[in-house]
């Protein structure tokens, strides 16, 4: 379930008005872009952008930008773009990033829905006239790791409901082979887990998990893990359980000494109109906090009190 | 240009009553059939579809192929199918023959514009409950054909103006080196043949040319090339000049010794509606004989009659 509470009727007009007097002028009123945006749908925040544009004659977006700062500002642009555009521009944002920041494209690619993926990628290009897998190809070396996130970013999943049991035993031992026991064919662990649908895929884990005893994703990773291993076990861990998945980036993404922004931004901008809910469920389950409270008490400022917002609570 | 000669109006019912007249009782009446079917576009043929089985209760794609048999019958079928089901469909067959016809393959990823080939996927998992690029992957082995293979189909290219010309230089002189001097890195020959635009792999197959003074599939083939070198090869033609192609492979069909009907077909019913007009001139200038004739030559009945009528001509 989501997060983000909006009003099921509103009026865009209003909603442009109150947002033109919180820009103009002297200073801005984030309290009120923030009462307004954090309560607003991705249908609804596209009416506001639109109706802006036609009486204000500015793009909102630009206007915010120049107004705000900060992780603030990185938000709230994130959140008032359209969710394709949106992923397409995390997607972006992580391959030009000089810490590569891979795992978010697995995340992208691994998470969304087959047809959600393809219109991402349809918004990629019209941002960036290039095809989302030309850039990811082109941002990395060639071998299995590329082959693998080119492969991902490509897919376009059978969405539907079969699902064959015999060979979610079958591809359950070539994946343990494969990458528990170091002597597999990794052209087959990318063929299966690039090509099958989610529902298979997740029989062939809970297949690895009875004859196994333990979760693919489990002992996957060590020391020495390259990075092919490493895409694999989020990829692995977004298919599996997406929600457990978030749980554990915003974790990782909090406790960190200096909180992890741009992780922490991406999940609640992403997730809140989604399934934010039960990943904050997960959340006080396993940390014995809230997390909003546990934002609340790492950020600070208008970014502080937006995410706040949209996970579901004014403060 | 098309070859398809269709009304620009119609009356749907009318047409379904003059095929269920064709169909009913003992005997067939080909000969109407053709003179409708021959003679109405994709969109016009689905509404003739819908309305008939409002009418009659029946499927007439069904009904005909049980009136109907041998090739007239399975051009037919792919003919009445919706245009992204046929391609489906087709490439379903190149899969599970025993023949393997991976150039089928190969042709439909690489010829259709990047937002028909996402229709063929998602035509495709409506029908098998398979996504394509994981019944490619399955009916491969691994190694470079089948990241090829799935490459290709799984490919969403972007496709606006924007070219880098020294992209085409710089990645012509890699295609240059890996396949033609067999000494280059396979994987990025991959990269660049399923990854590029269109445009930009034709301006680096016109900078190959001009740097060479041959074009890249000229000396690509021997008795040696491997699936993965013919495969490329194919790719490379229907992204250069899809219709030198298609005239290649109608020759190639009409002149073995015992027509091959199902290249005859394919091309014919795929490209009646598109650019066989173009195709067909190419045939011209380059066999001095008229394609109608060829084919009309070389095969006989219905099947005859209605390739012809698709080809623009009446028998």
């Amino acid at each position: 379930m989501a997060t983000l509470v909006a009003p099921e009727h509103f009026t865009p007009e209003d909603d442009a008005i109150v947002l033109y007097k919180a820009v103009k002028g002297w200073g801005t009123d984030e309290s009120a872009i923030i009462a307004i945006m954090g309560h607003r749908n991705a249908t609804q925040r596209q009416q506001i952008r639109q109706i802006y544009e036609d009486m204000y004659e500015e793009d909102l977006i630009k206007r915010l930008e120049s107004e705000l700062s900060g992780n603030f500002e990185k938000a709230m642009y994130r959140w008032i773009l359209e969710p394709s555009d949106c992923y397409a521009v995390l997607a972006n944002v992580a391959l030009k990033n000089v810490s590569r920041d891979y795992h978010v494209i697995v995340e992208i690619a691994s998470v969304l829905k087959p047809e959600e993926l393809v219109n991402v990628r349809r918004a990629y290009q019209y941002r960036f006239h290039h095809s989302l897998e030309e850039h990811v190809a082109a941002h990395t070396s060639s071998g299995y790791f590329r082959q693998f996130l080119v492969g991902l970013v490509s897919s376009f999943r059978y969405d539907g409901d079969y699902i064959h049991p015999s060979l979610a035993k079958y591809e359950a031992e070539i994946l343990h082979e494969a990458i528990q026991n170091k002597n597999g064919n990794l052209d087959e662990v990318i063929r299966i887990l690039t090509t099958r649908s989610k529902k298979q895929l997740k029989a062939t884990f809970n297949r690895y998990r009875d004859d196994h005893g333990y979760s693919i994703s489990k002992r996957l990773l060590n020391e020495e893990s390259d990075d092919f291993l490493k895409a694999a076990h989020v990829a692995i861990r977004c298919i599996d359980d997406h929600k457990k998945y978030y749980e554990k980036v915003l974790r990782g993404a909090l406790k960190r000494i200096g909180t992890d922004e741009d992780e922490l931004t991406r999940v609640v901008v992403t997730r809140a109109e989604k399934d934010l809910k039960d990943i904050k469920e997960l959340y006080y389950h396993r940390n014995s906090v809230r997390l909003e409270d546990a934002v609340a008490s790492e950020i600070s400022g208008d970014y502080k009190r937006f995410l706040v917002t949209l996970i579901g609570r004014e403060y």
